[in-house]
């Protein structure tokens, strides 16, 4: 079992791309992960800025483990590592693969250097390609190919949420990257969509790539529900901590609260008081806070209190994939030089996809019938399935073509330093009009 | 809304027993919590064992402050409280009615005396009864009352799990009660029984007592499935022990994985290696592990990594409440000389009420359409809706006529000190006789 | 090694009392720990409020292990304990005698019971008696007796700080015993008295009862110096928080200041801001703060920064005791109907003993040519020789007759619940009289 | 108070060196520093591996901050700082100054990067080096830049030490240098050396630089005493080890008992067991432990415990002072490319200096008549006199002509990332050959 090579991609739960274009698409994805990295120093890409990020030159070299440990190992014959110790180095946690190195030790790497990783990076490059020649046919090769880039994927939004990180507790609040002027962002008004009830089908249907957790697809039963046309937006945020919510422990879950009072919390992360008004700290340095943006950096523990306060509550993951089963996968996604949530105007349901990953009231757990790929990748997904939540939908931090509607994307309750957000769900048919602001509330209490 | 007076019964979600039954019913089980607190002393009353346990004492003036301040403050003309310091020493977590003393410390009430305390229970059983005169017609006291014994009855399991932790700690290892002989327990072999899938209806749908966290009756779409004939027994969690599973990380959940660990874990608590063998520290002292009773004080994380080891996994709770749904409410529930887990022979699905309460593999949230009454006693259920684990089923510990087929009890991932076990399921429909032991595992593998 | 009977008493370092009066003192002694223990009930008696603190319970059973296990186990012949549970239950950490239950864990112990813990003590005091009768003659006997009884009487002064501490955290904040009026007290001028320098003896220089750690008499050059009247009152000390000393880091050691910060502190344990003014907890309820008292419950940290603020500094402890070498041992030592420090006018050096222990700027270490005792009796001092700092003169809970000049009390620099409190000293000789007030030293900077 | 320019070096306790000697030792001292960093990258030199430990570049800047704030700031016409948010990021623990970045985030300053801080020691460099043109008759100018060197020199130590706990934790486990042969170490038998008692004078006596808290120069009281004539050596410490030192209570202090079980340690810092003998961490890389050096890399707890074992203790700091008073300050100082302690062959007392540094019993406090500078530089030293143990000696990484016999290092009783042994010591005077040896000491058992 523990045996990377036992992995069966034949378990896998999708039919892969065509050779030729994922070829190209290898090396657009594996560019791109260059590119996020650019700007950052060796320094800043040594650095990890707390247990739950990884520094981004760990980032660069486990993802290139990857593609080495699932598949070189497999299809080279008389395979070699580029260096043996990497095994155990970059191993992010599967235990099927044998000894890893301990999570918050990764920013002790500072061997080997962020040059080395960068060849590991060109060699293994180099390898994939050349198999590219013999495995062309191969299901299994393209299978586990199409894998690793969307692994990829994954470790490309944490680069950028992870560095955001880092460079926020750095006193001179350095930006990543050249600020630029923002257009002020619209919002339209929030409106209700409505929603009837009935057995529904959720997951994942078609032939293309998903991942082991958005499958079987099955039925489920919803009742009628209604959705808010958009995120809520930063103003409306500011209009409920002005409204004393950090200090109301009935708005809170009980966990919530004490959540709130041990870490002494008054605002979202990054958020500063500044001038009777907020700044946040972005990739671009400090800026004012954009009322008309999608709030974002809530843990779900915010997110259910604003709902409450909002007399709404948070969607279940199924209620949010009905909704969106029919848009186009189109949005605020990841831009290098944009990377921050941004305010459209427009009618009906907008931003269900880019900007923010919306928090839903769903714990991340197996869907009926799931079954995990077999060997070490049947780590990926299953074992997280305990005390972690459900996000959907994508952020400004989110590759293009990464997401889709039966995505599940999943963190603690606690967890903030992702680009998370928030739309508002209500039972039943709502047909009316209605602002789900503090002064309406106000008038009903 | 700091008025506990708010509490608008009407928004109780039940038709309260008829009076004469009603106060039948609170003699009795005001009677019960007594008969519970008897062979514990002055001493073994008033010390807190943990964090998440409380003191005998505490729990019963806690239940009785429940009937003074949500009932007698609202109709005894000219309220005035027994002692006007218990109000905030025995609230336990409702902010809405004002200060509360900090639950980590409730074992240093060394004052007010056990003495004070039972003192206080008859004055206000006095009092009640005394309203039973005046109330009789009054469907808001009558209501509120029979919420206040169901409140009464889940203290009393905690009474019986509380003070088995505080007296395991114990060197001397001393007994709740005269130890006595057990007739050896029965397991009939494990079978699978059959559901089909289709839309059901889950959530409680008669005119008696629930709580709020079992409303709204709604429909579900489940899938076919298969539920075990019996929980798992202690015979077969140490074969699994035996397979080395408390070291094989590929068998848990990653965070399960780390709680292991942290703990240094290599089986339920209360159970010590013994002579090649085990033992297990009961209220009746120390005694072999029975092989045949189901197995008792496990976490979710036990009892999920069990599942996974038998090629199985814990049910949804709407599977565990579709399976229940016909089958009358009777099992090994709390009889004060008995309180422990026992086999039985039997055919079909047994032991789904009482003996051990069975984790599901859902997580605990609102239904579809959820609401919290108003005022404090909103806060009874909805704020622990993030985070814990639902079980089902009851337990030797738990009243009996407490629960039924739609009760919903909750506990963290890691929590052990409740007689909590598990019963397998299976996705999809099967037929034959499996019993999935570690000798069929590894003829699988 | 493990033979507790390997305690040569012969290696202890004093000449016993006769024993007649040895008998007639340990009647006295074990009465008063009784006479101590009888204003709590059975549950005051058996909580640990911290794990600094040890239940009444537990001291008057370890007090009586003690004499069973160091002395009737030696001279009883074919002895028994009375129960063999005890012997690891109530060893404090003697590793010389095994095992022992963890020091956090001494609340957990509801059984024994108090009135089991009585008939130990009982059952001990008369095998103890029956002992004299036939080792009249026998110098260890008396030597290990006579151990015994101060042993018991620094755990009655435990017993006063211990319960003080519990009852603080009842929010009932209940008295220990009846509180009754108090005159109010006065307090003298401060005055410096000088000491001139030259090599002095220090250390127990006289047949009767001393610690090992007092021992051996030597000689140290003191540079001159001069010491403090009397103790830093309460008025003294708040006017040092007035002045912001709590919130200006160059006042206090690094490591004070962070133990400042870390506990949100902003006064000595057991006060409270009371309209405009301080009030205290006491043994007999709260009283308002007493401003010519010595203040009392102060860390080594506030004590040093009080000195530093003041212009002054803390005594070393030699030059405590060669102040107090002359003196006799009389003051407000331990009497159970007063039980707090009292303020007194008085010309010269006053307050030596009794009333607060005053914190030395001596680090806890062993004098040259320092010899434990052999066998476990070995562990009494000397292994807490590290991060401890040396109190001297006893105070309102140590039992008249227990202190001397070279008596060495010692607890790390964090803790306050002991009735510790300062003298300041300066160096060289001072001649003038001066207070070290916020006032004066306003006018110096 | 908050002015830095307050510092009045007239109060610093020294005289400077001559204007000409001191600037081309300011060249030295400054290029050493840079020539410890240059193995490292900037990657090695931007991560902090613990608390205790800085980052190299941290140091890099830190020591250029101090000759910036305490004499640019002071002499230069116009002063204007390199970076004004250096005065906040490179702050040590000045609170005099201002506020200052929180050293456990030392780590997190992946800007400025390593190129600008050396740009920073350049321009810092070239202005003190033209104030010596301006200042050279200013007294108190030579004197604080005296003081800068000397604070340098330690931070040079710490370079050192802090690379080797960090590059220690990479599984790679690199070397900071070239490894090279080393050649076998010779150890002579362990002999006594006495010392007469009587009155000696204790703190540094002459002109030249010392650091305030060796004054001033006072008289203490010794009694006869004996030193071993070299330190304890890695196979005696070996010995120790194998007699099962690590778990038997009785030789350790109380606390470090608890320090060794919470810790779960067997060894000194940075061994390893391998192949029945003992390999270890070194800068060099991993080497076999040579039993004829001295052991390094041990807490004060492991010292102490080794001296009880073998029948001695530590000497007290005044003891260690008058034997080294009139040796020559020679012995294995900081050189980079050797930087491991060695053993030496030879008669009387050797290698005082140099090695390792040796731990006293003595804590960390002020002499009797000490005085701090005024200002901010007061901080230097006296707010960390409590909680620590002097060292006395100078290591392996200490720079030459750093130390002399008067120096006093100190550090908690845990730390084990220095250089850190010890040496051992015996009342009385002892004549005879004796090797305090396992072996010896089961004989007199």
């Amino acid at each position: 079992m523990n045996d990377p090579r036992a992995v069966a991609a034949g378990s896998l739960p999708f039919i892969p791309m065509e050779a030729g274009r994922l070829r190209e698409r290898f090396a657009q994805v594996r560019a791109l992960t260059l590119e996020l990295a650019r700007p950052l120093s060796a320094e800043d890409s040594c650095v990890q800025s707390m247990p739950d990020a990884s520094p981004v030159k760990w980032h660069l070299a486990h993802t290139t483990w990857f593609f080495e440990t699932f598949i070189l190992e497999k299809v080279e014959p008389g395979f070699a590592p580029f260096m043996p110790a990497f095994r155990v180095l970059f191993n992010s946690y599967y235990n099927g693969i044998g000894e890893k190195h301990p999570r918050p030790q990764r920013g002790m790497l500072t061997r080997p250097a962020l040059a080395d990783v960068l060849d590991y990076r060109s060699n293994v490059n180099q390898r994939i390609e050349a198999a590219f020649r013999s495995q062309a046919g191969n299901a299994e090769f393209l299978t586990l190919v199409e894998l690793g880039l969307n692994h990829e994927q994954q470790h490309q939004e944490l680069i950028v949420t992870d560095v955001k990180h880092l460079l926020s507790l750095n006193p001179l609040q350095p930006a990543y990257r050249e600020p630029r002027q923002h257009p002020p962002a619209a919002a339209s008004p929030l409106r209700w969509i409505a929603f009837e009830g009935g057995v529904m089908e959720v997951g994942h249907g078609a032939d293309g790539f998903c991942f082991d957790n958005e499958l079987p697809r099955h039925r489920q039963y919803l009742q009628s529900f209604a959705l808010a046309s958009r995120p809520v937006t930063n103003g409306e945020y500011a209009d409920f901590i002005e409204d004393g919510a950090y200090s109301e422990p009935q708005l809170w879950l009980s966990e919530g609260w004490d959540w709130v009072r041990s870490n002494a919390l008054a605002h979202p992360l990054y958020w500063k008081a500044a001038d009777g008004g907020w700044s946040e700290f972005t990739l671009g340095g400090v800026d004012p806070v954009d009322p008309h943006s999608p709030v974002a950096h809530l843990s779900y523990f915010e997110a259910d209190a604003y709902a409450r306060w909002a007399g709404a509550r948070l969607p279940s993951e199924a209620e949010w994939e009905h909704a969106a089963a029919g848009l186009p996968v189109e949005g605020n996604f990841l831009a290098p030089e944009r990377l921050r949530p941004s305010g459209v105007a427009g009618d009906g349901l907008v931003q269900m996809y880019g900007d923010v990953w919306e928090w839903t009231q769903s714990a991340y757990g197996p869907y009926p019938g799931f079954r995990s790929a077999q060997g070490a990748l049947g780590e990926y997904n299953g074992k997280f399935m305990v005390n972690q939540y459900v996000l959907r939908g994508g952020s400004c931090a989110t590759p293009a073509g990464h997401v889709r509607a039966s995505y599940r994307n999943f963190f603690p309750a606690g967890a903030r330093w992702q680009f998370s957000g928030l739309r508002l769900a209500r039972d039943g048919i709502v047909t009316l009009l209605e602002k789900p602001s503090a002064a309406s509330r106000k008038n009903e209490a």
